[in-house]
């Protein structure tokens, strides 16, 4: 698809932003209104009702009666009619579908080849592997494990389906039940990982193809149900209850990092954005995120990442302790979008930003 | 009592908002005084040296000795001589006592008689189930308990004296010693709930009858004592100090969620403001809290309410992200009272949101 | 060392405010830059790319190639030749070195005499409890040790080396370890504490000469590796794992606290600035900041305290909940210096604030 000759056709004096009704849309609506967009939001039927509450953010509402529908060519025609620029997030990757989301024939912010990436687990530790970020161990069924390791199911389930175990075994009896359950259709899907001892840490970055600058906009630490709220009840209940816990994201709390590892954690996003224009062209463009694990020793271990703006970034609506720091005022992820686009607009640069 | 009367003897044109010196109140001092009303403390005497350090903040500091004192009719006179509206919040619905919170002649924003619900947990789980918000499953002592349960005492007490148990006689002994140390009448008095596998989230709304709207302004988790402290010790020192936790509340920590789950958390407030109608009149005005576990299914299961401001809000004197969505500017829970207070003079409609 | 006589070599017309490039720099580059000073940073040449990144807020970088190099003459003069007040934080304390902080020829924000109480677990711990603050048990090696206790190595190792244990010869054995380490000189260099059941809490204070004022700034809780991971691993496998957590701080949390706590927590900063001033002249100046446990029946025990600006206030490089409060702006901890170096200027103050 030629993405330079939809935006021929685009009157960029009256530009839209647009996203589906989920996950980061209120933050991205409110960025982009804060910047003088247009905008719109694609919504579920049922769920269209919440948005309306917030009409002073949101130009336009357009119903669907599923996600896909994003994908019919009526619909992608409005958007295109109203100069759409579309900002794929978790939602999108997870609900739209990777044929959908590749084909769609309307602007998207960000990097369109990155989402074969994302659905592909095993793709995704390739491309941390290449830019020489350092990630936990990879094992494959049958290897000789040592030590707990984290499963988990192909595509972005949001935490559900994860689970912790420490033999053969124990990951095969497992994965069965995910089988029988239609959650998993091989046990070669599941990818297990070594479980690194230590504290969790998201960092949500900005590359701006146009500033040529990559930026740290905030930190996050997922709370996930049940674990977060099983570690509340008493050791002697909790061996009573038996129960596997779950990574279930529920939400997200705010963080801020030593500063001494800031700049190994800017290395790392660095190295991320280097190593994408190696695999997919012309590389990671604006919102990106490295999900790690710190130990005792302050390494950080990237376990996973996400090619897009990530839910933690709500935290932030309106800014980051970090986002002061680049632009005194306050940005969030979504407002950071706007802000990369109109800079690219002014410098006929929109090009850049599109796929 | 007739409100309308006290309201017709004030000069509305010169309001002032009050509260007692405690749990929200330079919250609630810091966004009335953003509005440009006159601000006043009720202050027990030995605490009020550290709300002078806020004098930009409190016109006036009026000294007591006990919290009761509020309800003389000389203190209760001078506030309405100021023309005060007076902002009930956790420390008021606990210190004051019920009576006196009544039947105290200043008109009180909010519900007055929502207070005598907030005083007693089985009428607080009667209008959750009224409303059609799904909560946890309550037993009776005695019932056949399967699995964890939660045991509370009545009375808002900040999570002091609660406790979890899996069987009767567990209970039983436990609720035998509370009644010994006097903190007990009757074990009939305690409340036995289900304890829910999952994540605590505490919701903060704000329901505006001059706006006819349901706003959302904030969700926190509860900082507290023990539970959060004991989880960070060996299991193997854990089980040697075999102590059992406890849940006093000591501070509050920020969260946003999933913006998947607003829309059914915006439904369960909309449920509550509708049920308080049939249950106090005119039903839940201002701020109230859902207060839930969300388990690894995204279940929201609300276990508590309360009806009127949280501590919790106090995360966010300067706006959370979601205030930002709805007001673009820093709004807290205390300023959206004093904005309520406000956009009712203008509109001649005070007697909407005081009792 | 006179700083008055360095002080009368200055054009206070045209001061610049220095620090390491570490720990809480960028928000102290960002408050100095917000008050309109010039702003210097000290930084380790292989660290210096990162703050390049920053240098709207950053006018002038000083590369050294290790951070003992501040000390050399020549660097004191060139930072002296721009006039610049040197803010002292963990790194500062941790990395430069006792001697050379106590003789380095530019004057400190704050108290040059409090280094050498910093470097020393004793006389901080004797500094507490002459100025009456409630802390917990002190045990020597060979005590009757009754239930848990902490024991900590010498010196500001951001939580590294910690660990907890329940008697004499476990305690024991682990010193030995460390000694063989070289992580420890002698035993009984180690500070044994006793474990305080509860939840931790880090206070963040200003005490402001100029207005004579005792501000509390915000409150956080440390994000510590592999403590506050391990917790999330099902018991079975923390058992098969046995690892000893350890405290290396990785982040920092945003906590508010009860407001009933509030007066407590300013009336034991009003305590620790009056002890201060009979312990090292004149008294504290500036941020410091009280680090707690508080336990289930609310009383808050101060295992520590650092004399300085903390890292916990990164989390507020906009404002705190209560910084706004105070000042009705975005004041973080690095900015309120700057503020106040502001203020003693005006008010012809500056020798009260600089040593």
């Amino acid at each position: 698809m030629n993405i330079n000759e939809l935006l021929r056709g685009y009157d960029t004096g009256n530009l839209a932003i647009g996203t589906l009704a989920s996950h980061s849309a209120l933050q991205i609506m409110h960025g982009a209104k804060k910047e003088r967009f247009t905008t719109i939001l694609v919504a579920l039927r049922d769920r269209a009702w919440f948005y309306r509450d917030f009409d002073h953010l949101i130009d336009l509402i357009i119903e669907v009666n599923s996600w896909r529908d994003i994908c019919k060519p009526e619909i992608a025609e409005e958007l295109r009619g109203y100069n759409t620029i579309l900002v794929p997030h978790g939602s999108f990757v997870e609900y739209v579908g990777l044929e959908c989301g590749e084909s769609i024939k309307v602007p998207l912010f960000g990097t369109r080849s990155l989402l074969r990436v994302e659905a592909d687990q095993k793709l995704k530790m390739l491309l941390l592997m290449k830019a020489g970020i350092p990630t936990p161990r990879v094992y494959e069924l049958g290897d000789d494990i040592r030590g707990p390791v984290i499963v988990k199911l192909p595509g972005a389930k949001g935490g559900k389906g994860y689970f912790i175990a420490s033999s053969n075994s124990e990951i095969e009896a497992k994965l069965r039940k995910y089988i029988e359950d239609g959650l998993l259709r091989s046990p070669r899907e599941a990818i297990i990982q070594e479980y690194i001892v230590g504290v969790t840490a998201y960092f949500h970055y900005f590359y701006s193809p146009v500033l040529n600058r990559l930026e740290l906009l905030g930190a996050d630490i997922r709370y996930e149900s049940d674990i977060d709220g099983l570690r509340r009840l008493p050791v002697g209940i909790l061996e009573e209850l038996g129960i596997d816990p779950t990574f279930t994201v529920v939400g997200n709390l705010p963080l801020v990092l030593r500063e001494s590892l800031l700049p190994r954690i800017i290395e790392y996003g660095r190295r991320f954005v280097d190593a994408s224009r190696g695999m997919v062209s012309p590389g990671v463009i604006g919102p990106f995120c490295l999900e790690s694990v710190i130990d005792r020793e302050l390494n950080v271990k990237v376990f996973e990442f996400s090619g897009r703006i990530v839910a933690g970034t709500n935290l932030y609506i309106d800014g980051s302790p970090y986002s002061y720091l680049y632009w005194d005022q306050p940005v969030s992820m979504g407002r950071r979008i706007a802000i990369e686009v109109r800079l690219a607009l002014e410098k006929g640069l929109l090009e850049k930003i599109v796929t």
